[in-house]
């Protein structure tokens, strides 16, 4: 293993036997984590080439189970989003292309940071149920193409392992171990094709297009190189996407945004990672064709409706989609208003998404309690006027919190005299 | 400690308190190893600044016992070799300036790689013995300015535990790693002054003059922020240092070379490195004027009589001085020899040295028994010419070697047709 990291850190390339090796080895407790971590490191230096990539991606595969999706018909297609704040465009997103006869089994995690995934999101949901046997869920996708679980326990434990001595190690931050560990559980995830989100800005974890395109562009390699048909866009996180933060606040939102009643920014990502999404599954012979297809889907009604069903089928209360007063809502709703007149130049989607975790939307620990009900309403996004002493947001909490709290949402907001354009959704499509 | 592996992966300064409580806790074992393998691993990619390393040579130090040489009267004076093939300058440096009255307290370590370390050497003349009480020691250096002792156990405790780590993670050839370690254990010997030969060639660490000078820089610049007056030379390692590689063969040509009868280039090295020692100590006005003070005392037989009154101080038998046959001697010498006529270009000391350790006169690991009577003699050196069938070198050995042993020694010298200027010895000086 020695000479292994000393490859590594003198910029040489690994074989697929060497990468096989050290995967196999580490997860028999034969290689000890001390010299993982310092392997780590040196690839946070040097990165990886393509090939060492798709090797290293395929051995955190082959760690664990890999899910069958053979008995499902059709092209299975798969979406991830590199996480954001506000981001619910799975919850819009499945129904709609299922409703157009795509099948999606999606596996999803849970949230870390600032608010929940979209399994905790669901579960939002009274009753909902997203720990369905294997038989059960791919029942579900033949029967009406949608059907949402937890992950399992034993997908890609290599890439937990893995991930917690990267977490304490400072070796998060490397774009090849970003990208062969999210995409060592979407290939074990089982789906044909991939729509990947890569969120870019405050609140996203890469900072910089150029990260952003070199993470997206690694992930597009590794998915092809696994025969998966892939592809990537770079979508804006300045500023929070729609108006709501929070698991239950953003279940609302979606059914908005199934009815045809969404924030713009929130419905045009949707309809583009959908449409990518039904031109792969072969339901249409172009993107365009496809997004004609889903804005059907929306205003005849058939998108939500396949949204009712699928909560319905997995023990949700389904009635919420025409009452959501029947989702979780917090005790108090505190008004942020502004102190000036203008109009929105900028919302810092870190600082929002930092406050709602803190209010208990997200976790801070793997260990943390989530809590449906909390979050931050925006009233007001970027290019819109606002006069003094209108609302800016609205806090949705259960606890008195500090009023410190407050003027942190308020200070999240940057007011100029001159309209703003809106911020530009998508920056790049990357095949 | 997440946060402080990830500042010096994004290349930022240490502060003092912070390289503290690294060691401090590793020592505790509060840190694990695999976060201090990806530190050293960012060590080795983003080095460390002069502050840095002055810090963190300052907390090496401070983990173990330090040597209280405040009892020797005059200015201590100590050298250091990076390590080579046939350098056995110590012993010959040592009693050369402790004729002149340079108080020399050494501590020396055993030799891990090529051949032996002094302790290993000196452990060659029967009865010598380096395990002295530490009264012993300081009152045998007063009495006569001269004694070596190996190296106690808890001198830089934590130089030694990240040592093993770094040993096991490709992060020992790191500049900023080695300076902090040598110069670690050298300041906590306890001298005032130091002398460092940093070895350059094919049988030493450093393979570039400009990594070479790098660390003898490095080193001096540590040296001089712990108070300690500190210079470096570079030297040539390309061939080895004299004609003797073996303990006792090493110990016979000190003898030869304090009687005024030693190879050139050994006999230059040392008294370059004596004459910085006796000049740094006060016992000349200059550099030249010390070589000439040196050469005298060779001539005049003190530098001698210094050695054998040094062997018998610590329990060796001093008739081997007037008598080497009675130092170890193997069974059997067997000539390599030429296969054609010319004139000697190169000498690898990499694979003399190599060769020297399968004979038994290195150790390939921290347990091996050294056999010190056993080695390589030289028999030509580079610039020499060399008749067809003429002995290049003999082979000292106890044991019948595998014949290949052989043509490996004589595939290490390089015979050229024309003649080539003997290595030049000293690369550099550097204050």
């Amino acid at each position: 293993m020695v000479d292994l990291i000393e490859k590594k850190r003198d910029n040489k390339e690994h074989s697929y036997e060497e990468i096989q090796f050290i995967i196999n080895q580490y997860m028999q407790n034969k290689i000890p984590d001390y010299q993982i971590s310092a392997w780590a490191m040196a690839i946070y230096f040097n990165s990886m080439s393509e090939l060492e990539l798709t090797y290293l991606t395929e051995a955190l595969v082959a760690s664990g189970e890999q899910l069958d999706l053979s008995d499902i018909n059709g092209i299975k297609v798969d979406k991830h989003s590199t996480g954001g704040v506000g981001d619910t465009t799975t919850l819009i997103v499945a129904p709609l292309v299922a409703s157009l006869g795509v099948p999606v089994a999606k596996m999803s995690g849970r949230g870390l940071g600032y608010t929940g995934g979209t399994v905790d999101k669901l579960n939002s949901i009274p009753g909902f149920n997203t720990d369905l046997s294997m038989s059960n869920f791919i029942h579900l996708v033949n029967q009406q193409k949608l059907a949402i679980i937890g992950q399992t326990k034993n997908l890609t434990p290599a890439d937990k392992k893995l991930y917690s001595l990267r977490d304490v190690t400072a070796t998060v931050d490397s774009i090849p171990l970003i990208a062969s560990s999210i995409m060592s559980k979407k290939i074990a995830a089982g789906a044909d094709c991939l729509i990947l989100d890569v969120k870019l800005g405050s609140g996203a974890f890469m900072k910089t297009l150029d990260s952003a395109e070199n993470l997206a562009s690694t992930m597009v390699k590794i998915g092809k190189n696994h025969n998966k048909k892939t592809m990537a866009i770079i979508s804006n996180m300045d500023e929070p996407l729609g108006y709501m933060i929070g698991n239950a606040l953003e279940v609302k939102e979606a059914i908005e945004t199934l009815k045809g009643n969404g924030p713009k920014d929130l419905e045009e990502l949707s309809l583009v990672l959908a449409s990518y999404m039904v031109y792969f599954a072969n339901k249409a012979t172009s993107v365009k064709q496809a997004q004609v297809m889903l804005r059907e889907t929306i205003s005849s009604g058939k998108a939500i409706e396949t949204f009712k069903t699928f909560i319905a089928s997995q023990g949700g209360n389904s009635t919420v989609v025409d009452n959501v007063s029947l989702l979780p809502k917090a005790r108090y709703q505190i008004p942020v208003y502004s102190k000036e007149e203008g109009f929105v130049s900028a919302i810092s989607a870190h600082q929002i998404g930092t406050i709602a975790m803190l209010l208990g939307a997200g976790r801070t620990t793997k260990t943390s309690v989530i809590d449906p009900a909390v979050g931050i309403e925006l009233r007001k996004k970027v290019g819109e006027h606002v006069k003094k002493n209108e609302p800016l947001a609205f806090l949705h909490i259960n606890d008195n919190k500090p009023s410190n709290i407050i003027s942190q949402v308020e200070s999240s907001f940057t007011i100029s005299t001159e309209k703003q354009e809106p911020n530009r959704l998508i920056y790049k499509t990357i095949f």
